[in-house]
C-alpha cells in the first residue's frame, strides 16, 4: 500500500473531491463483470485533464507507485482490476469525457479517451455519419478501453476493429511526458508506428487520453436475414458466397447454435425463435449499402434465392422493418446474458482462419464432451472474422462452482485445438490477467523477449498496469 | 569497408555465386531512380532462404557490419542505397521470391518478401481474387519493400495501404533470431503489435523475409470517369458527394492540374486530352462494385448527373470499355514520367486532412511562385486520401542543376504550409535518407526519443540500415 504522504500528493493533483478513498467509493473499481477478479486499492484518482494525468504518472514514476488505468471497466480479462496486494492506485478516465470536435468533411471525430462509445456514435449520427464500432457494452464502455484492448464487436467484418478506426492518439507516457499524436491523416509514413503500439497494449505502455477516430458515410440500404442451416460447413460456404456477392456491403455474418437460440428465447424478454422450424445452426446476415435501399434488397434477395438453390440454407426470414432488424440483432447480442440463468459458463474468445472453423468446431466439441459429459456448448460469434465465443454451459443440475473450477482445464482443451489450426487464444478481449501466464507458454521466447524489451523501453520504472499482459 | 576475412565469411553463407563483388555487378545497387543518392559497397549478398538471412544478420551483429536491405529498389527516399563510406553490405531479397501458398477460402496469400508485387497480383487473379495494392512500379517492386515503406498507391481509398493489407510477417531480427509472425487471423489481440512496428520501419528494425497478405473478392462492376473542374474546392465537394453516394465502392479519386494533362499529352505516347474543353483541374473517378455492373453504372450516372446539376463539374467523359478505362488511368499514372522532358522537377509527397486541400493548394502556390517565378506547379494525386504529389517543374529555359539545387529550399516552403495544416511531409514514400534530418526537426523530442528507444531495444548493435529514418 502506498504511504499516506504519497497518497496525499496524488490527491493534491486532482483535488480531494476527485481522489476517492472510502470503501463504498472504491468498491466499483475492485471487481469486473464476470466475477473472476477482485482486487484492492487505497485510492481511485479521477483526473480532469491530460495535464493532471501527466502529473499523476510523473509522481507515480518518482515514487514507484503502480497505476491501473480504468476506462468503462467492461473488460473481460481483468485488465482494469487492481492487484490484490493493494499497492496499485487506480486512474479513472471517467471525467475526461469530452467530444473535442467533429469534422464531417474530413470524416473524423476527436475526443477524450473517457468518452462513452455510445456518445461517439451519437455525435457521428448528429452530422449524418457512422462510427461503426458496436459492442454489447457500448452504453458504458469508454473509447480509452476500446483502444487499449483493440475492441472488435459486430461491425469488424466491414469496418475493422478499433485499430483500423483510429487515426491519432494522445498518450501520457509513464514518465509523465505527453505524446501528442492527434493526427488526422489517412496517410503518414514518417517513422515508427507508435500509435499501433499503444493500441492493444492494455494500459501497460502509457495512458491514452485522447483519440482521433474515423467516421464513415451512413449506409442508405439495410437488410438483415436470419437463416437456419444444417452445418457449420454450410455456414462457411454461405459466408464465402455472400462475401463474393456483397463485398464490403456484407457488414455482419454471425453464427449461432440451436442451444443459443433456445437460451435467448427462454430467458430474454421479448425474444422468440424467428423460424418455425428447428435447425442445428443459424446465421444472421447483415447487408448495408451506401446507395439506395433497392441495392441492399437486390443483394439480399439474390443471396437468399441462390443459397436455397444450393441447399446451403433450410429456412430463412428477412426482416421487413428496422424494428425487426433490431430484434434479430438483439437476439444475437443477448446470447451471452442468456447463458447466466443456465448456471456456470466457461468462456473462450478464440479465432482461427475462417476456412478452419468447421474442423475446429467438430474437434473442440468432441474433446469438450469427452472431458465434460452433459456440458452444453454454446459456441457463437463473428464467423466472418473467424472469431468464435466458445462458451460452455454447465450440465443441467451440476454444481456451479465445481464446474467453474474447471475453467483452466477447459481452456487448455479448447486452446490446444485453436493453436493447432494457427488460431488465437484471444481474438478480441485481450490478455489482461486472465491469459497472461498462458500467453508466455504459447509464444516463442523471442516474441516474449521483444515484448519485454518494448515494455522496458517505454516504462523503465514498471509502473504502468503491472502484472497485466506481461509478468 | 569490412575487412576481407569478414567478407569471406559472409560469402560462405550464400555461396560465392550469390555474393557479388565486381564493380559491374555492384553498380545497380548503388543508385536510385531519381539520381539523388549514390553509395558504395564492397559486397551484395543474395541469400536463398530465411535461414541464410538469419546467418548473415548474426554475423553482421557479431562483426558490427552495417546491413542495407534491398528489395525491388524502387524507393524514392534513398532507403535502399548504401552509404557513401562503403562500410555497408547490401542484402538483396531478390532470390527470396516464392509465392508460398494461396488460400482463396481464407482470402490470404503467403509469400517470400522478395516476391514481385505484380506476381502477387497475378497469383490472386488466378484464383479469382484481388490483391489491391497498385503502384506505378508494380512490375519490379517487391513486397518486402512495399511492407517496409508501408506503400500506398492508387487503391488506398477503398482498401488501405500495405499496413491494412498485411496479416502476418516473418522477420529476421538484427541478432539473427527469426520471429515467426506468419499469422492468418483477422482478429488476434494477444500482446503488443509487433507486426505494425516492422511495417514502415524501412529495414531499420530487422529484415522482413515473408508475409501473409489479404485477398479480396474481384469487383464485378467497374466505371471510370474523367471530369473537368473549375477549382480544388469543387473537387473536394465532388469527392464528398461521391464518398457519400458510393461508400466503399469509390475506389479511386485522383486530382490532376491542367499542366499535368498537358505534359502527358505532349510527352507520353498514345495519351491525349480526353475532353475537348480546357479546365484548370481534373478528377479521375473510379467506382468498383462487388455486385452487378449495372450497380456501378447506376452509381456513376447518378454521380455525374448530380454533379452537373450542382455545377461541380464542367465537362466529363465516362469510359465505355475496359480499354478506355485503362487509358484514363494510364494518363494519371504517367504524370510523373511526363515531367522529365520538361526539365528539373522538385518533388514532394505530402498529405493534409482532406478538408484542408483547397487552402493548402492556394497557399503553397502563392509561396512557391513568389520564391520561384516561372516555376510550373504540377500538383496531383490521391485527393481522397489527402495525399498530393506536389511537384514543381523548372521555369522554361532555366538551368536544370541550378533549379534542382533549390530542392531543400522548396521543401521548406511547402512543408511549412503542410505542417501548419496538421499534415505529413511523407504521406507514402517514407523517410529514408531524404527526410531523415527534417523528421528530427518537425517531431517533438519525446516522439524522437521513443523511436530511438525502440531502435535500441531491437537493434542494440546498430547494424540495421543505419543512417536511414533516424540519425
Amino acid at each position: 500500500m502506498p504511504d499516506k504522504q504519497v497518497l496525499e500528493r496524488f490527491a493534491a493533483i486532482t483535488g480531494p473531491d476527485h481522489a476517492l478513498t472510502s470503501e463504498a467509493d472504491l468498491a466499483p473499481y475492485l471487481t469486473e463483470n464476470r466475477g473472476l477478479y477482485r482486487g484492492r486499492t487505497a485510492m481511485v484518482l479521477k483526473p480532469g485533464s491530460t495535464e493532471e494525468v501527466a502529473a499523476i504518472l510523473k509522481l507515480a514514476s518518482e515514487t514507484g507507485t503502480p497505476i491501473v488505468p480504468a476506462s468503462g471497466r467492461t473488460g473481460l480479462v481483468g485488465g482494469q482490476v487492481p492487484r490484490d496486494a493493494g499497492d496499485d492506485v487506480v486512474l479513472s478516465l471517467e471525467r475526461l469525457n469530452r467530444i473535442r470536435d467533429v469534422d464531417p468533411v474530413a470524416n473524423v471525430i476527436a475526443a477524450d479517451s473517457g468518452a462513452i462509445l455510445a456518445d461517439i456514435q451519437k455525435a457521428a449520427e448528429a452530422v449524418d455519419r457512422l462510427f461503426p464500432l458496436s459492442l454489447g457494452s457500448e452504453g458504458s464502455c469508454r473509447i480509452g478501453g476500446n483502444l487499449s484492448t483493440n475492441a472488435g464487436g459486430t461491425a469488424v467484418l466491414a469496418y475493422g476493429n478499433m485499430r483500423q478506426l483510429c487515426l491519432g492518439l494522445e498518450v501520457v507516457l509513464p514518465t509523465g511526458e505527453i505524446w501528442d499524436g492527434m493526427r488526422r491523416l489517412k496517410k503518414d509514413n514518417t517513422g515508427y508506428d507508435l500509435r499501433d503500439l499503444f493500441i492493444g497494449a492494455e494500459g501497460t505502455l502509457g495512458v491514452i487520453t485522447g483519440a482521433v477516430l474515423k467516421l464513415f458515410p451512413r449506409p442508405r440500404g439495410h437488410q438483415v436475414a436470419f437463416a437456419g442451416l444444417k452445418s457449420t460447413q454450410d455456414a462457411l460456404a454461405l459466408f464465402e458466397y455472400a462475401a463474393g456477392l456483397c463485398g464490403t456491403a456484407l457488414t455482419g455474418f454471425e453464427l449461432m447454435p440451436r442451444i443459443g437460440v433456445e437460451f435467448t428465447a427462454r430467458h430474454i424478454p421479448g425474444v422468440r425463435d424467428p423460424l418455425e422450424t428447428v435447425h442445428d445452426w443459424y446465421a444472421l446476415i447483415d447487408i448495408s449499402t451506401s446507395d439506395a435501399e433497392e441495392t441492399a434488397e437486390r443483394m439480399m434477395s439474390t443471396l437468399m434465392s441462390t443459397a436455397f438453390e444450393r441447399d446451403l440454407i433450410q429456412d430463412a426470414t428477412i426482416a421487413a422493418s428496422e424494428q425487426q432488424r433490431a430484434a434479430l440483432w438483439h437476439m444475437r447480442e443477448s446470447m451471452s446474458d442468456a447463458q447466466k440463468p443456465e448456471g456456470g459458463s466457461i468462456k473462450h474468445d478464440v479465432s482461427v482462419p475462417i476456412s478452419r472453423i468447421p474442423q475446429f468446431m467438430t474437434e473442440a466439441e468432441a474433446e469438450v464432451m469427452k472431458a465434460m459429459p452433459g456440458a452444453r456448448i454454446c459456441a457463437f460469434g463473428h464467423l466472418g472474422d473467424g472469431n468464435i465465443h466458445y462458451n460452455i454451459s454447465q450440465p443441467v443440475g451440476a454444481d456451479k462452482q465445481a464446474f467453474l473450477g474447471r475453467w483452466r482445464e477447459a481452456n487448455a482443451i479448447v486452446h490446444t485445438i485453436v493453436l493447432k489450426h494457427g488460431g488465437s487464444i484471444s481474438a478480441e478481449h485481450g490478455i489482461g490477467q486472465l491469459k497472461r501466464d498462458e500467453l508466455a507458454t504459447i509464444r516463442t521466447s523471442i516474441e516474449m523477449d521483444l515484448m519485454h524489451r518494448i515494455k522496458k523501453a517505454f516504462d523503465p520504472a514498471g509502473i504502468m498496469n503491472p502484472g497485466k499482459v506481461l509478468q
